[in-house]
């Protein structure tokens, strides 16, 4: 299977029309395109407005528009935020003539804050006016759901049906810190447009499989958002594709937008990626992957540049991840990766070669690779960043 | 049942002698003082050969002396390594006259390195001759286990038995950074005396109790140790008291000690309780408690003193922790308390005092409480402190 990268952001998507803008804090994205569509929620108990009305929406499985806001996250608002989110529903209903229980909506932002509904009407107005099937469309769309974010996500992929024929899995995101394991991510949205014509079911089980290896594998600091939500939408216009190879295009978009979520983390300096092999199971394996990636120690350790402490700690992040009692982890041995590579930790024994160690650190990607001598085959990737002193300085309003 | 608390720390126990001394980031810590004894160690599926080794002389349930040392955690340190800790524990006997197979061995410090036994044996040889059963022996043991600990801990109590007698119960620990909830909490140790005459079965059954209910409640970080552990020994030198109110006293102690660990966390500038309330049962009230301590983004908001975003993630921490698929939130009440006192978020409904939340926050003790509002009654506490720019300096070594 052949997956070209190509540009386009959403639009490349036969089908799809987007726009957006954005004022102060406060934006508004419109995508127009319908299709059959799946989604996948936050798993915060605590769920937002729009995510309660949205996966509502879609238990009928077809998605004709997407609005999102971004300053406002309609998160613990109550009756009020339940109107409000399908207010906006109905907003984009009428200006774009499609069913009103087709628009999926989106929200991000700060909780417990309702909604300044005359502001999205009047911004959706100038949105509407917008709306284009070109490529800055799409680049207007990802910048309107922008909060901490300090540059836009979007990924196109282009792949061969096989049959002469071409089909895009093109996707927008946003997401930069509340980022953490579970569902998806943290404040974290996701559109994922796609031409292939995909059954509903196939749309649903690669939508979990994808965002399973992907944003689930993603964290920037560990917290969980009420308002998490990625859409896949299929507008079914150009040709048919396997299964697997639909699967597989669709796990490339999300892990590349779960990459560029990871890199702009806030505050982050360098991009860390965690891959776990040699473990008895899958979720031992992902267990470990993300409890390196979320370690505070292990990310800072990799902000100071320190080779005297980033293997200890990669091992006692390892051993505080669930897995089952009886592995033996006196095995385990810590590749590191990036400008060079070293193996730093070789089946148990700590090798001295700090020097190499703090030029691998120095670079702005760091590799890590851990085979935890198991003997067990299975493994996983996880994303991440480092803990910086800005995210506190982000976080906390200080400068 | 009175508790008073008294000076004298470890020493004020009958039967107890102590001493350490540091130098640079390397010291070392006696305790003379025999009895029945138990243990609590850390879950981490790597543990440190002091752990592994310590955990296998208290088979037999009884304690004669105590050595640890800081600067080197002999953790993932090999055959060797445990070689070294039983070394560790064959000095202490010689030197004290006491049984080999009584005497615990505990180690903090960085991961992955091999003691120097040449420095632990000249050091041993300065300690044996200072101790002494004054209280300056307590606290320079106390002071000889710091690691990035800008202060010791010790605490005493002294608990009328109701039969005009007293006993003690007293305490040293260690704690700062890689504080997570889990058995203990991490590279965290705690070494507790008391003259009390108690049961083998009572006095862990008390120590699982009391340390369930104060270190294990305990976040720094989240980061879990491959070193921690809590050690309680019973000289049997006074009399006898109820198991209820031992249960109780202890639970004191370990409290002080954990919030000791809290306000001492790396990098912190303010001290933060936890209370749950309202809770369907106790792990959904500890869960919710523990969840909103270890938050990156509740701790960075209270640094930053932020009225506007406190309550929001105070929610998102609650939601996020795992309670029950079935529980309703949206009843949920937030008080905050500190200099002043404020109901912040009224049963789900957000109240706009962000002058006086201001307020609290810009003090150095944040008390929250959280009634999850679900006609429940179970309540847990949990400590911590808030994340700073400086908890990254530490952990990175940057400045």
């Amino acid at each position: 299977m052949k997956i070209e990268v190509i540009k386009g952001g959403l639009c490349a998507v036969k089908g799809v029309r987007a726009y957006g803008i954005k004022e102060g804090n406060k934006g508004l994205a419109l995508i127009e395109g319908g299709g059959k569509a799946s989604g996948m929620f936050t798993t915060n108990k605590i769920k937002a407005a729009p995510v309660r009305f949205t996966k509502k929406q879609l238990e009928k499985g077809r998605i004709s528009a997407i609005i999102a806001n971004s300053g406002c996250a309609n998160s613990f608002t109550g009756e009020q935020g339940m109107r409000n989110a399908e207010k906006m529903a109905e907003l984009a209903s009428s200006c774009l003539g499609v069913d009103k229980e087709e628009v999926a909506v989106l929200s991000t932002g700060p909780i417990g804050v309702q909604l300044d509904m005359g502001l999205i009407e009047r911004q959706l107005g100038e949105v509407v006016k917008g709306l284009t099937s070109g490529e800055e469309g799409s680049t207007a769309a990802a910048k309107a759901i922008m909060t901490t974010d300090t540059f836009h996500k979007e990924t196109a992929v282009s792949i061969d049906t096989g049959n002469d024929g071409q089909v895009a899995i093109c996707g927008i995101a946003k997401g930069s810190g509340m980022i953490a394991p579970h569902m998806t991510t943290a404040t974290m949205l996701a559109f994922i447009y796609t031409d292939a014509s995909v059954d509903g079911e196939v749309l649903s089980g690669s939508l979990e499989a994808a965002v399973d290896n992907s944003f689930n594998m993603t964290v920037v600091d560990g917290d969980m958002s009420t308002n998490d939500m990625v859409l896949l939408v299929s507008t079914g216009k150009s040709g048919k594709i396997s299964e697997g190879d639909f699967e597989e295009g669709l796990t490339f978009v999300c892990q590349e937008l779960a990459k560029l979520i990871a890199r702009d983390g806030e505050g982050a300096t360098k991009f860390i990626e965690v891959k776990v092999s040699g473990a008895p199971s899958v979720a031992d394996a992902r267990a470990a992957a993300r409890s390196i990636v979320q370690s505070p120690l292990v990310k800072s350790a990799i902000f100071g540049e320190r080779p005297d402490l980033i293997c200890g700690r990669i091992i006692a992040a390892v051993g505080s991840s669930v897995i089952a009692d009886d592995v033996d982890l006196e095995g385990i041995s810590i590749s590191l990766k990036g400008t060079k590579a070293i193996l730093a930790v070789d089946n148990g024994e700590f090798m001295d070669f700090s020097g190499v160690v703090r030029i691998i650190l120095n670079g702005k990607e760091i590799f890590i690779d851990v085979d935890l001598g198991t003997g067990g085959e299975a493994e996983a990737t996880a994303w991440g960043c480092d803990l910086t002193c800005d995210y506190v300085r982000i976080n906390a309003g200080v400068h």
